[in-house]
This record gives structure tokens, sequence and C-alpha cells, in this order.
């Protein structure tokens, strides 16, 4: 669809047919218009903006994604960018202001008007993933004592700056909250009813400093339009709304998933086809570098063994499979937890209780495995050299043993490890799914030799 | 703090202090009560709830884990039922209604007053994951023709009804939507505007039969507070609001993660802590010993190479590296390619432009990781046994390039995976990394015996 428009955009830019252009940006909802415009070359893009008007401009741009943003205002005149950031929501303009390159940044400030330019200062102070850094300064406020009627009229005219008037903050001169009120609540009041009567006094609130997750997940459990946010004063300085939200949740699932999986770099605005090559690069080679040297380990374990293996050749046979069904059962614990963990479903102080509950799976788990790979010893084993004075059941009954205690070690690591970096204030995810494979490839290479040796008193 | 509240509840019920009870009971949350109560024992849980008003006890309730829903149902009278489900939102009682025994429902049916009766029929319809099953039926509607003061006066009398009252939607007699608008439209206009000039005619909509995460991702996109559904007929039938997009999104996180992680079974009230033992066994086992039977061809491979195995006995100590690489460097492209194609960002017709960057990324990976693997073999490979007519240098050039071209194939693999299920509209977390690294696990055994035995002329 995307791709489809393009041609008609370009065609309408070369006739010289504006009508139909201003048309388009008027009617369709912004957020389309950006994701259609985005098939566009940077030039063209704000070929098409132009002809918005300076409200619905801002408001497009907005919704670009955040290297096209930068990358667009680098082209700009001074005076279009002023334009374009004084129509823009302040969290969005306070974001685009860090993105853009220092110089830049600072030669425009001087020709905002002192509130936005002061706004701007603020709200891009704040450190990166707090809620301070992802709310927006446009919030109604009430004073108390106004009757419903006086509300509704006082939200009647300052609604077309507002990110919201649903949500109203009845706040002292100290900018203290005293109660919220909604749009609902005042309307449904009689119109000489004091707010302060109709308000709820028990606000629910964020500070500036918070994990801009806790933030979010407040809103949804509490089914919020919007969280109003204080600073170490207590006094309000914004709100993060529903909308921002689940944008933060799905901005926190992406990096949570990609830790998970070893990949690092920050993925604020990473869209994955626009990233180059050796950005990708970048990004992946650190963790896989630093396993591939850990797996230093499992070499040397095997090489301690080279003996046993060089005897019983239909040892190394079962090694990929001990190898693999340890990091299989391994990462289906660590996943379950880490996400119960991130839900809040859990935490460290279960461990006990996830532990114990583990096992019992993993006891399940092992006896299955285990008589599976038993019967596979046995059914496929017979072509394998073994020396005379073993028989195969007694090998395939040592393979199987080992395959179980491998399953439950590696279930109980899985649990463990993201438990582990939870109590230490770590975040779960960062025990990555490779790491664990890692690690469970190394005890389970132990775990097989010593095992066997034993069983088989060699 | 859930369990600190939990001895205070049950003093206050012993002591038979219901008036501070009742205040607890009206002054939080009602997601926040549910959350604090969630960890007393069902029966108390109803006990507690019985001091709570008709409708706050509903909505608390509501916020209870579903599992818990449903085994407090079965505990009560039918008229307690009735009462608790005709204070329930439509798409929170439908819900319930389908979780709880066909008997138990049916039987308490008969009892509801017509109109919810139907409702709870028709919303309970819808097949699980769609649209029309999360859509709820409390939506406020307008005739067209109003003015902007009529239309306050009629949301007034109709908001203690409503979902939300923030967005009306103007339709006509067969329920078609001929607009909608926002309550702040309404509130900013004039009073003797009409309703058909404020409105925008552009409105966004899902279908009952619309899958419910692409529902939520236009709520997402578009920064809505409520989507319309419309039914096959384009009538009205329900809307779906912001907050039940966040949570609809959040579970299919939860979902495509568990998939991922080859962990099967319906996550739909899914607590970690509350599933039983044989429950979490069941949804872990099938996967995992599809796996171990899949990981026969590797013992296979291994057996077939058993020969130069036991000729080259280092060759099975850079085994477990080998596997390893190529399962990390698999599940990146796959986990990257996997998040890209659930936001959207990339589709299966980018194939080729995805598997070309893929090729870049690899081609990199696969030079570093070689050189690593050369030095490794050169520095550690000295310990072990290998036939006089080879030099040490030979073999590590050998292997190196093996892991080089592992790592070149696994790379692409776990982009293509993903992308051929997405072709096939399937779902492309179902191509979970555990299989993934199964299957980089045969063809990397493949490529290692067979460009060993190529570049050693053995």
């Amino acid at each position: 669809m995307n791709t489809l428009i393009v041609p008609e955009l370009r065609e309408l830019i070369a006739s010289g047919d504006y009508d139909t252009l201003r048309e388009f940006l008027a009617d369709e909802h912004p957020a389309v218009i950006a994701e259609m415009i985005s098939a566009l070359h940077k030039d063209e893009v704000w070929a098409v903006l132009q002809y918005a008007e300076v409200d619905i401009r801002s408001e497009i741009y907005s919704h670009l994604d955040e290297t096209l943003q930068v990358q667009i205002v680098k082209t700009l005149r001074r005076d279009e960018i002023v334009k374009l950031l004084t129509h823009m929501s302040p969290d969005d303009r306070a974001d685009l202001f860090k993105h853009m390159p220092e110089e830049l940044g600072e030669s425009i400030l001087p020709a905002m008007a002192h509130v936005e330019r002061e706004d701007i200062r603020r709200l891009s102070s704040y450190e990166e993933g707090t809620a301070g850094a992802v709310m927006t300064s446009d919030y109604a406020t009430l004073p108390p004592g106004l009757t419903a009627q006086q509300a509704i009229d006082h939200l009647r005219q300052v609604a077309p700056n507002k990110e919201t008037i649903y949500y109203s903050y009845v706040i002292d001169e100290y900018r203290h909250i005293l109660g919220f009120v909604s749009l609902k609540d005042l309307i449904v009041s009689h119109k000489d009813s004091l707010i302060d009567d109709i308000m709820n006094a028990e606000v629910i609130t964020a500070r500036v400093g918070d994990d801009q997750e806790d933030a979010a997940r407040k809103i949804q459990k509490l089914d919020l339009i919007a969280l109003p946010v204080l600073n170490e004063q207590d006094a309000l300085v914004g709100i993060i709304t529903h909308d921002d939200a689940i944008d933060i949740i799905t901005q926190e699932h992406t990096e949570d998933m990609e830790k998970f999986m070893a990949i690092s770099g920050s993925h604020e605005d990473a869209v994955y086809m626009k990233m180059t090559i050796l950005n990708h690069f970048r990004n992946r080679a650190p963790w896989v570098v630093v396993l591939a040297i850990f797996g230093l380990f499992s070499g040397f374990i095997v090489q301690n063994f080279e003996g046993l293996l060089m005897q019983f050749a239909i040892l190394s046979v079962f090694m990929p499979m001990l190898a693999g069904t340890g990091g299989n059962t391994g990462s289906q614990s660590a996943t379950l937890v880490v996400r119960a963990l991130a839900l809040k479903e859990i935490c460290a102080r279960d461990t006990i209780r996830i532990l114990s509950k583990e096992l019992g799976i993993a006891f399940l788990l092992a006896t299955l495995l285990g008589l599976l790979a038993y019967g596979r010893v046995i059914f496929f084993g017979a072509g394998s050299y073994i020396p005379p004075q073993y028989g195969l059941s007694q090998i395939a009954m040592a393979i199987s043993i080992a395959l179980g205690l491998q399953v439950i070690s590696s279930t109980l690591i899985g649990a463990l490890l993201p438990l582990g970096a939870s109590r230490f204030k770590l975040d779960p995810a960062l025990v990555a799914i490779p790491a664990l494979t890692t690690i469970v490839d190394i005890t389970g290479l132990v775990i097989y030799f010593t095992t066997v040796k034993l069983l088989l008193n060699i």
C-alpha cells in the first residue's frame, strides 16, 4: 500500500496539483500519512509536508520514525525548524531535540519563544528510559474551589493546547496534587457542585526518575488515560498518556527479547531495514564473541575426555543430542521465569517455591527424555563400535541417566539464573538464552562424561 | 505488600470491623484491591468482596485473574452470581461466561434480564482471539442532527452505563457509522453547532473477525481511546478500548515469546505460579520431545563420520563450539526478523533485501569468528592427537573455514525460516529458536565434516 502511493504522490508534486495534496494531508489520519510518506526520499517527504497546515504538519512529522525526523530536520532552514517544533507536542519535541546534533539544537533554541525554550530544556534533561523523559507538559490543571461548570468552561478554553482534557488535576500553589477529576465526572455532576467534592483525592502518580516501564505498567493495571508525574518536590510536572504507555510496553518488549537473545545495543529507534550492516554487526558481534570464548571451556572438557571418546565412539554420537536437549529445557524454564518476573507475577523472594515447582517439572521431563534416549541407543547404537567387555544396554542406561541429570540441572539453571539476576537488581533478561545454552553445554558435558565413567566403572 | 495486607484483612473479618473494610473497598482503586486480595484464600476473597458496593464489587472481581474468578463463581449462589454479572462490564462478563462450566452458565442465563442475556450470548459467540471476543457493547452512540449541547446532554444521561463517553459514534438506523465525535470536540464547539458538521467522517474501524492484535495495533498506531468494531453487515456492534489494547499487546508478547521458545499451550490465563506442575509439563514436553526426535539426525551424521572422528579426535573437541556458534548467530537473525515482522516493519516480500543484508552481516561475523577459531585451534589444539601426515595449521584452517560457513548458513537459515513461515501465512514465531538450533546443529555437522574432509583431502 505504501509503495503504491509513492508514484501518486510524486505525480501530484510534479504536476503541481497542490489542492489534491492539501486535501490528502488534511483528511487522512496523521499517523497514516506518516506511514505512507515514509516510503519517499527524505527530501520528498518535506516537499509533501510543506503543503500541510502547520499543526497537522507537526503532527505527521511526529509520527515519522526518529531517524527520518533527524535526517529531515538537518536539511531545513532555522525558521522552518522553529515553526515545526512550536507545533509539536512537548514530549515529541523534547525527544527530537535530544536526538538532533547538539549545535543544531543550540542554534535553534534562541529563536524559540521563552516558554517553549524552557520546556524543551526541562523535558530533555531527564535521563532516557525514565518517566520524566517520556512525559508531556501539556496537561490540564484546575485550581480548587471551582464549580463543575466553571471547570468545564476552563477546560474548553485550554483544550486546544492540551494533550488530553479527559483527566484534570486539581493543584495548589506549589503544584501539589489535591485530587483528580475526569471530564466524565464533571459532565455528570450538577453544574454547581464543587470540584473539591467531585474529585478523587487518592491519586496514583509516578516520579520523574521512575523507570518508564513501571509507569506504563501502572497505566495498564489501573486502566488510566493518563498518569501524573511528580518531581522531587512532589510538584506535578507532567503526565504520561495511554498511547505513550502502549509504545513504551512495545519498546520494552523488543528490548527484552533482543537482550534475551544476546543482541546488544540501544534499540530505541532501531528499525531493522534502516540500520546499516555495520551497525547490525556491532550489536550482534560482542555477545557472539564472548560466548565463543566461553565455548573454549566445552572444548577443554571434551579434550580432557578424549581418551574416553576414542574408546567409546558411541559417546560422541549422543553428544549433540545431550547439548541440544539441555539447551531446550533450560531455555523453556528461563523464558517462563523471565516473563513472569517482567509481568511481576513472581519475584526473587519466591525462589524456593519456583525451584520446587521446576524440580517437579524437570523430573517428569527427565523421565520422558531418558526413556527416549534409552530407546535410541538400543535401536540406533548398534552401528557404533563398543569395546567387547561392555553391553549396549549398559551403555544405553548410562547415557539415558546422564541425559536425565542434564535435563534436571539445565531446567534448574534456567530458572535460577534470571532469579539470581533479579535478586541482585539486574535485568533478568540479561541472562540471555545463548549464554544459558553455553553454560548448560559445559555442565552437560561434565555430567555426561562423569556419569558414564562412574556407571561403566572406567 | 500483598502478603502484608493479608493478616490485616483477616483481622478485619475476624473482629467484625466491617466499617473499616467497607472504607478500604470504597477508597482504593479496584485493580489495587484485586491485587491485594488475590493473596487470600478464594473463600476469603468472597468474604471480603461481600462488603463492597455491588458495582465496585463487580469491578474488583473483574480485575481478579480468570482462574480465580471461575473458582469463586463456582462457590456462589445463583442470585449472587446474577448480581455480580449484571454489574460487570459486558466484555468481562462474556469472558467469564465463556470460561465457567457450561451447566453453570446455562443455569444462570434464565435468571438474567433479557438485554443482558442476549448481550452475553452475542459477545461470547465470537471466537477467542478475534476483535469480536474482546470488544465491549457499552459504547456511546448519537443520532445525526443533534447540536453539540444536545449531544453533551445525551452523553451525560448515558454516561454511567458506558465504558467511555470520550468517543461517540454517530450512527444511522442500520447502525452504520456516519462519523465519530470526541467529547473534546463537543466541548470546544459552539453549543448550537450540529454534530454532523463537527464529526469526523473518516472513521477507522475493525471487523468482528479481525485478529485481536491487529485491532490493538490500530489503536496503538492512531493513538485512539477506542476503536469501533463492525459486523458482517457493516453495523456497529462494539468498541475495543485503549486499556484492552494494552492487555492484548502484553498477552500477545507473552504468547510470541513462549511460542518462540518452543512452549506450547494456551497462555490466556497462565499465571506461572498458579499452573500445576502437570500443566507446565504438558506445555513444555511436546516440543522438547519432537526436537529430541529430530536430534536423531545429528546422531546419524556423527555416526556416519565416526571413522573420521576416531582418526582426528581434535574434531570432536571443536564440535560443541561449532553447534553453539551456529545456534547463537542463527537465533540472533531469527529474533530480529521475527520482531520486525511482528511490528510490521518488514514483510515476506522484502526477503531478497533482508537476505542480502543478513549475508553482509554474516560475512563480517564469519570472518571474526573464523579468525577466533583459527587462533583457538593453534593455541589449544596442540594437546590433541593428530595423524603425523597433517599439520596443526592445516587443521586449524579447515576448522575455521567450516565455522565461517556454518555462521553464514545459520544466519541465513535464521532469517529465512520466519520469512518463509510468514509467506505461507504462518506465525513467524512458530519457527522457534530451539527448532532452529536443532536444524543448524544438523546442517552445521554436515558442513563441518564435509569441509574438513575436502580441505584435508581425506
